[in-house]
């Protein structure tokens, strides 16, 4: 698989693609390497997509991103605004092995990943909303260990609101 | 879930929406309903969603397509040339159970759907490529059809070639 290219708004450190959504996401408009923009929109800079899970507050995105994969001539592209909330599903155990990536569609209850005990015994880490995968972190430690960031279809609300 | 919005080239009949390609794919632009273009980009049409077979002939997309997913303000744009080839994988019982839906990202070996006899044993209809389902048919006959249209990954090569 092709890693996907991720663009977000004020990066600071940031490779040289850039992408500019204008009018609230009616244009998107993908700039060459040397190409100056001075229009009003939004400048989306490339940064690293395994560091995606350090625009994630609190399950909340906190800037405006862009998401481009691109295989074979066709360009999937995802625009997830400021304040979109995500869900993370933890995935722990002995052995982990995820059955999902980035860009899958999930189901209520289909499975992310298969989790394997030291004894063998296998369970699954089901995803309990529909969404998308949008990143997929191995947060090191003693047992293997994974999070799934789910951009849910229906928004997120929390009980105190 | 929300039913996506397909657009095509050179539609005939088709509903008010418009979207621009310009510059192969590099700038996409959403037209309002009465917003005139005259740049030297590609105008696609909003087309039915659900006539997404019209337009590919032998597993070949034959116009330039772009499907636009939104949900709760997150866009999900893919953008299909014409020439691209899709994999049609039928799934055909006495009951079927589709498992993936549009926009699933599927794995080389994953389920697309349930198939029940009529006696009650149950199988299962997988994907032989990692791809993209990008609509899913209902074809009227007398036990349940359906065709999963799936956009591989890698480019799929006829062995004449």
């Amino acid at each position: 698989m092709k890693i996907p290219r991720l663009y977000v708004e004020n990066a600071e450190k940031h490779e040289n693609r850039k992408v500019v959504v204008e009018e609230d996401g009616k244009v998107i408009r993908f700039l060459d390497e040397e190409e100056e923009y001075c229009g009003e929109g939004k400048i989306l800079y490339q940064v690293i997509y395994d560091d995606f899970d350090n625009y994630i507050l609190m399950g909340t995105v906190s800037r405006d991103m862009l998401i481009e994969y691109e295989v074979g001539g066709i360009k999937q592209i995802t625009y997830i605004k400021k304040g979109t909330r995500l869900l993370e599903i933890p995935a722990e155990g002995y052995k982990v092995y995820p059955i999902v990536d980035f860009g899958c569609r999930v189901l209520e209850g289909h499975r992310v990943a298969a989790l394997q005990s030291k004894k063998g015994d296998v369970r699954f880490a089901n995803t309990p909303v529909n969404g998308i995968v949008l990143f997929l972190k191995e947060v090191p430690s003693k047992r293997e260990n994974y999070v799934f960031y789910i951009l849910p279809e229906k928004e997120i609300r929390f009980e105190e609101e």
